[in-house]
């Protein structure tokens, strides 16, 4: 080794769901969305006079937090927006953790957190989720750092009350509490509406799942304007041009674009609950999910066993081999004819492994 | 002050060039290129297929990369790409810049690497440029903790050779060096041509200058094997998704359209030398720029009147109330029919000034 290497940051990289390049394969392995974006972000992309390309974008995404402020009733100074909500979540770690305390999460929880907590050698420690994968709020009553958890929790799929988070809120005056709702439109209720009874909290969505545009990297966060003040003074600490000319547009359509929301979100939500009937059938159990994505155990065949033959099939669910998930699949929920053809195919996985 | 603001990341933030949203302005402060992108880039975007928006992008910009490989001649492990420059050089920052010894770089130079130190609590000592400006390469022979430096330098604009940088690369193996290389495309020597030599050089390019995309947010740079592979892993540990599905294919076509960027790229060189002459003959002084900018003093009237009265006549120039530099204005070079605006205005308010 080199004498310069000594001098290296050294991380375990997080693990993306598998991006496959062939486009035949059912993809239900990263919680996209099975619809396309609103034709009005669609429109505004094929409009776009790509002249402006040559000039950096608007700092402040302002044409984007301005439709978020209108849509979600929140003054503009109050949103943060970032590239995608993974940008949002490490810029917060990075600007509010920062304690000789550790920061607390679950134990099953988005793996991101503790590789964020590992990049900036954060002190850390989780919580285990009781066995029904709720989360004891007593967990949380403790000195600490700073809170993130998210809600619906992923990959459980388990939503909370915000009357918990409240709880939460209630006894941590003394760090940021950061709730992650990347899933909340599919069902749940929003912890924004308690931004402006507690200055130290960070609610942060996403428009990669309800809103289709993974593809354009969108994420944004509301608190109080003291806390979107210091993120925003480290993201203009380390990129002041992050969102680009394109994206910032067609996000800004898409949230004016109410009743495409509505409808596709409410489309997912059916074949969701379609779903949680034939996963019973097909003896899987699963915690309710609130979320757009199904956390199923098989009675009898492994989880390992069904992700790599639906693999063979062309059909892409995530699994993790990790302690007290291990026996888990993560199905993403996809239209209706995806599904169909998903439980058509672990049908006869089924019943070949009971012929075995 | 509440107690959970004990623990947030205080920082002053980098301010940015201005960017005024009215469209008659003359906008020569951003150092943006004065022409649109390549019409191929263009035609991706009209064409781009919105749909694929709901999918997360390619997490390894595997057609940038290509492209940016086949057009360089370097490995595609071998090349980072980035959100912008800026996002590209403040993850090696994070990366490399761990050592208890300061990392270095000239006292007049890019704005962000004081506060891409500061935001990251990396230590850092400036070293003096020479009266002319350009840099003693004496000055980074002795131990340090990094060292970056821009080639043509900003905002001066004085461009370095390839051989100074290798004598600064001889005398430092036990540290990381980036080559800053924003400008080089606008007449310079690249130290591309070193990276197999030197395992811990890191050269870092941009698509917002010479290939007129600020807007997309591009960035990129060369390095040895083992240099990209550190620099992925962290930024992997960040954010698994920087590159939006639109900027990787329109970046892609940008540098497959070589013609257009020498075509563009010459003409800005020739505007630049037309520019030299004429600020010459209004009796401005300036190191040689080979840049797309030019960093000039008049020999009697102070820059801050002459940026103030330029700015009432809707032309925006950069400049700086900092020391050693606070009688400079930095020009980018726009088109010929801008600079003659210029020019004119130029005349205008010297004339005025020795009048009074």
């Amino acid at each position: 080794m080199n004498l310069w290497e000594n001098n290296v940051r050294r991380v375990v990289p997080y693990t993306p769901g598998e991006q496959p390049k062939c486009s035949y394969i059912i993809k239900l392995n990263t919680n996209e969305n099975p619809f396309p974006p609103s034709p009005k972000a669609a429109q505004i992309v094929k409009e776009f006079d790509s002249d402006k390309l040559r000039l950096y974008p608007d700092t402040d995404s302002t044409v984007l937090v301005d439709a978020l402020a209108e849509r979600y009733g929140v003054d503009s100074d109050r949103i943060f927006v970032g590239v995608g909500s993974d940008d949002v979540l490490s810029m917060a770690f990075l600007t509010f953790f920062n304690s000789d305390k550790p920061v607390i999460f679950p134990d099953i929880t988005y793996s991101f957190y503790d590789v964020w907590c590992d990049v900036y050698r954060i002190k850390y420690e989780t919580k285990a989720l009781k066995d029904d994968f709720t989360i004891d709020a007593n967990d949380y009553f403790c000195e600490n750092g700073g809170i993130v958890i998210p809600n619906p929790n992923a990959p459980t799929g388990v939503l909370q009350s915000v009357d918990m988070f409240e709880s939460i809120l209630k006894a941590n005056t003394n760090s940021v509490v950061i709730v992650d709702e990347a899933y909340i439109d599919f069902g749940g209720e929003s912890c924004v509406k308690l931004i402006d009874k507690y200055e130290n909290l960070l609610v942060v969505q996403t428009f990669s799942k309800s809103r289709s545009m993974a593809g354009a990297r969108i994420g944004y966060a509301f608190g109080s304007k003291k806390l979107i003040k210091y993120l925003n003074d480290v993201k203009f600490s380390i990129n002041s041009y992050t969102m680009n000319w394109v994206t910032q547009l067609a996000g800004a359509e898409s949230v004016k674009d109410e009743e495409y929301f509505q409808k596709t979100k409410n489309e997912i939500v059916r074949v969701r609950e379609y779903s949680k009937e034939k996963l019973a059938e097909l003896g899987f159990e699963f915690p309710d999910s609130m979320s757009n994505f199904i956390f199923a155990t098989h009675k009898t065949v492994p989880a390992k066993t069904i992700f790599e033959k639906l693999k063979e099939k062309s059909i892409f669910v995530r699994y993790w081999n990790k302690d007290r998930i291990n026996n888990h699949l993560r199905i993403t929920i996809g239209t209706q004819e995806q599904m169909d053809k998903l439980f058509e195919a672990l049908c006869e996985i089924l019943s070949e492994n009971e012929r075995s």
